[in-house]
């Protein structure tokens, strides 16, 4: 392990599709979604310290949620923390990592990853980020980890590849024709049979000589407010454009490079996702709590806290969701409709039933 | 109002039916299982209590309920809740009634009532027990109140009657021709038919006179129990033998009668009965629970406390009741697996989670 590898966990996401599970409150990313004893953010971080010292982990989150990351991550420090005065999508979230990270080095390293993810084979996944870095400590690159696709999923974004410009350790690197936004299922079928395409991870690596030089090109607003004499945290980011690393840089620049990867990946985007990648039980349930016993009941989707008992008998194909002070039972194929039911709530019982 | 008028409520059952709901700590008579803002006791005594003197009141529980039967009807003197060590079915309950009522008068009117049972037409009921009473005061009788069915119900006990012997206030009362256990759906749907048939409500009226000469033919050793110079509670009930008022005294004696009703009446015994009597609301869901949002859902009983919120989305024909540690979600056509289910979790998970 180098001490010029850095990390930088993107945090701050709230989203209502996991909803009740997730809440504003606590979003997906602080639980124990996958019922393992251990939350996504702490299985993020445990996965990367493997190849990335504890001290060069920064960890961008909404100020609200410091507490709760110090206490899921015991090894940060206070200062590993950045508190978002706002929420202002990706690229600024990584211009503030950068930040921290130019005042260290100014030759490291970088992954930027979402603390929300499920990443199934550990090993195949270290091999490929220590594989990419050393791509890109060589090469002024972009470098994203695209998903070789197994299925035509219409929940991600892909990305169509060019040329291979390199391979390391039997791993492909290849420039970047397009990215494209969540396909429909015809278009998404095609993109698997042509094998050019990958999903998009968003998990980036970068050195930071490269994602400087990128900003200064593609976000010069940014990176002038992130490296001003005087930086005052509240007045960069009331001032920063709300812009994603997707659109602001990656589409634009011309040494965007994709690494092709398989090491079983999911943004556990929907309860669809998280069904996918659970364990089962024989009646292909997906069952997430101590107590609950099933009759009749098949392709469901149950989470319940491990200290309260339900006996659900004759469903199929439902997700069924309690916690404290909310419960969900929805059709699976209806959870789109979760945002919805959300904003309902909102609008009939108040902000504070989210 | 005559200070002869005496109320022996029976309120010491523990039914699984209603399981989540309703559990040994709680049983069904001391929950507000309607939405209503009263448990099924509380309209109990409020209905009885226009006819019969508060402190006429009786109600006979197993010990572990005394605090809730005190709470739930601040009227009660403590010595009022008569507190059955041992469960030992309805006859030894009445007995121990009759025994507190006999030593404030000889010439009591009685009504026998269950603490968990539906009445919609109060005024009627009231009417109905008070011509009852008028019977059963000038002739040596036990009378129970007949419900003219509805419906083939194949849920309740049938009492089938002969000749009518009075009529009170346009009420019929007529001779029992025999007691039929729970029928076969062809055989309720001939009973319904026939007009002769009347569901056994388990409301009984009589005088302390009647019945204890009824008690001395008929259980004679539970009456010498209840009677004898040494009254020592826990040697009466342990000595006691379990039987009902129905099998030891109702089907054997001469002098049973039945008085026609029809005052809307229900036993709430299973979900199904309590949907059949809840306010339902435009896709025939009943609700419970002031936080239930539905979509897509009809034909459902929803049971939530007020303070969760719910969304259900996509449900027909179910039976969803939480409460803070359980969880129920099953088909209304499963309903009869309650007990099963029960069972099951007694046996996997202990007594303890029921």
């Amino acid at each position: 392990m180098t001490k010029k590898n850095f990390c930088i966990i993107m945090a701050g996401g709230v989203g209502s599709r996991f909803w009740p599970l997730s809440t504003t409150a606590t979003p997906k990313q602080f639980l124990d979604i996958l019922g393992v004893g251990k939350t996504l953010l702490q299985l993020t971080y445990e996965r990367m310290v493997k190849i990335v010292p504890p001290e060069n982990f920064y960890v961008v989150t909404n100020a609200q949620y410091e507490n709760i990351v110090l206490q899921q991550i015991p090894d940060l420090q206070p200062h590993q923390v950045l508190k978002e005065p706002l929420r202002k999508n990706t690229a600024p979230c990584i211009a503030y990592g950068n930040h921290e990270i130019r005042k260290r080095t100014e030759d490291a390293n970088i992954i930027v990853t979402p603390s929300d993810h499920l990443i199934l084979n550990e090993e195949d996944f270290l091999n490929t980020v220590t594989a990419g870095w050393e791509f890109t400590q060589n090469n002024d690159s972009l470098l994203t980890l695209g998903i070789k696709p197994t299925r035509p999923d219409t929940g991600f974004g892909y990305i169509q590849i060019k040329e291979e410009v390199s391979e390391i350790n039997s791993l492909k690197i290849n420039k970047v024709k397009t990215f494209t936004e969540k396909p429909e299922l015809e278009i998404a079928k095609m993109f698997l049979k042509s094998g050019d395409f990958f999903w998009n991870s968003g998990i980036f690596l970068w050195s930071l000589k490269s994602i400087d030089c990128a900003f200064k090109t593609y976000l010069p607003k940014v990176y002038d407010l992130f490296t001003a004499e005087q930086f005052v945290l509240d007045d960069v980011y009331s001032n920063c454009p709300n812009i994603s690393i997707d659109y602001g840089i990656m589409e634009k620049a011309e040494n965007v490079y994709v690494l092709q990867s398989s090491f079983g990946w999911s943004d556990l985007g929907t309860w669809g996702a998280l069904y996918e990648n659970a364990e089962k039980d024989e009646m292909q349930n997906a069952v997430i709590g101590e107590n609950v016993m099933t009759y009749n009941t098949k392709n469901c989707v149950i989470s319940m806290p491990n200290n309260k008992l339900a006996v659900v008998d004759g469903l199929e194909n439902c997700i069924v969701v309690d916690t404290a002070d909310k419960l969900l039972i929805c059709k699976r194929d209806d959870e789109q409709k979760i945002r919805q039911f959300v904003n309902d709530i909102k609008f009939q019982k108040g902000e504070s039933y989210i």
